[in-house]
């Protein structure tokens, strides 16, 4: 296992790579090259050639990779040849929109539980599966019943700290949290931040005007 | 100007630093280090401290960095010392949790206007801001007469690709996108996407269970 040797930069671009190979295999291709991905991601294809040589050989020389072998290659590295449970809070339009997102289906995650803080929420029936709003008292009880170590924070600012807080001590290990701050978690949890005012400001040093 | 020879990479951490200096602000605190912006973050002070050597000197050996420097200089940095006037093309339920979103204020982005292609959203006010939805059919002119050069997609995927169509040809440099498919736009155009997908697989690579 050279697992761990591996920069996390690199494991950061894995999924970019598997979304691209999702569309050509949509588009019913069988073979890629790390130029095209390159020339499609904005990646350098000797990058890509780079990252892949951590996890093996998946190319030959001059035939280039076989999207469906690479594709599940990188499902399995990723460990999302599997569907991992996800418990949700926040049912708001931000919690009501990732609750609808299709794009979860097939990539490795389902949301089993929604909560949410409002008693005019709880009840509600939301999502691509009709999950039932619970109250957010119901939070940390779920998580260890069911065993789900996924969570998504999709709360206002003020109220994401504590839901962290509770996710983790119930068992939650990894956070793609939504809200507008930065959590504070114990070094054994993963965060991923979602926010637009990053994708944002990344651009503007390079815009002109 | 040494500006284009910094890795975007680094360019996209800066983000982050200034994240984390606007929480530090609201705490009141005036002066901190490297260790503590990585402490916070999950990145090394040694990269942070590269990181910012490529823009100057910030800090003083033994002082730290004054917070409020720091933030002005990366704010302009990044050319977020000025408001960017934003379209939105969207207004369902992501659509109106980006207009909703209070993170914006104060971060360089101001949603100027909102359009969808569903006649029944069209004339709803949204967002902090109250805009009216426009139709879909003014979104190029909207675009050309305000100078707008920044833009952000909350469709569906199916009709994100023409959409950023639309909006490159009107004139739009940079675009955030939710929809989960990568576009394609000429190379002088940026594109910064939001998925929640790969913000989950970057994490489950670390997962047990």
């Amino acid at each position: 296992m050279t697992r761990r040797t591996i920069p996390d930069i690199v494991i950061g671009r894995l999924p970019v790579y598997l979304r691209a190979l999702n569309f050509l295999i949509a588009e019913g291709r069988q073979i890629t090259s790390s130029q095209e991905l390159g020339d499609r991601l904005g990646i350098s294809s000797a990058q890509i050639r780079k990252d892949l040589s951590h996890f093996g050989e998946f190319g030959k020389q001059g035939t280039g990779y076989d999207i469906n072998f690479l594709y599940d290659q990188l499902r399995q590295i990723l460990k999302v040849n599997r569907m991992w449970d996800v418990v949700l809070v926040g049912a708001g339009n931000l919690g009501k929109a990732i609750a609808d997102y299709g794009g979860f289906a097939g990539k490795g995650f389902s949301i089993k539980a929604i909560f949410d803080t409002a008693p005019e929420k709880v009840g509600l029936a939301m999502g691509i599966d009709n999950r039932i709003v619970q109250p957010i008292g119901e939070l940390a009880d779920t998580i260890r019943t069911k065993g789900i170590i996924v969570g998504i924070i999709a709360t206002p600012a003020e109220e994401a700290q504590a839901v962290a807080r509770t996710m983790v001590d119930a068992g939650i290990k990894a956070i793609l949290n939504y809200a507008p701050i930065t959590l504070t978690v114990p070094s054994n949890v993963r965060v991923q931040y979602i926010d637009p005012v990053v994708g944002l400001q990344r651009m503007t040093y390079y815009l002109q005007g």
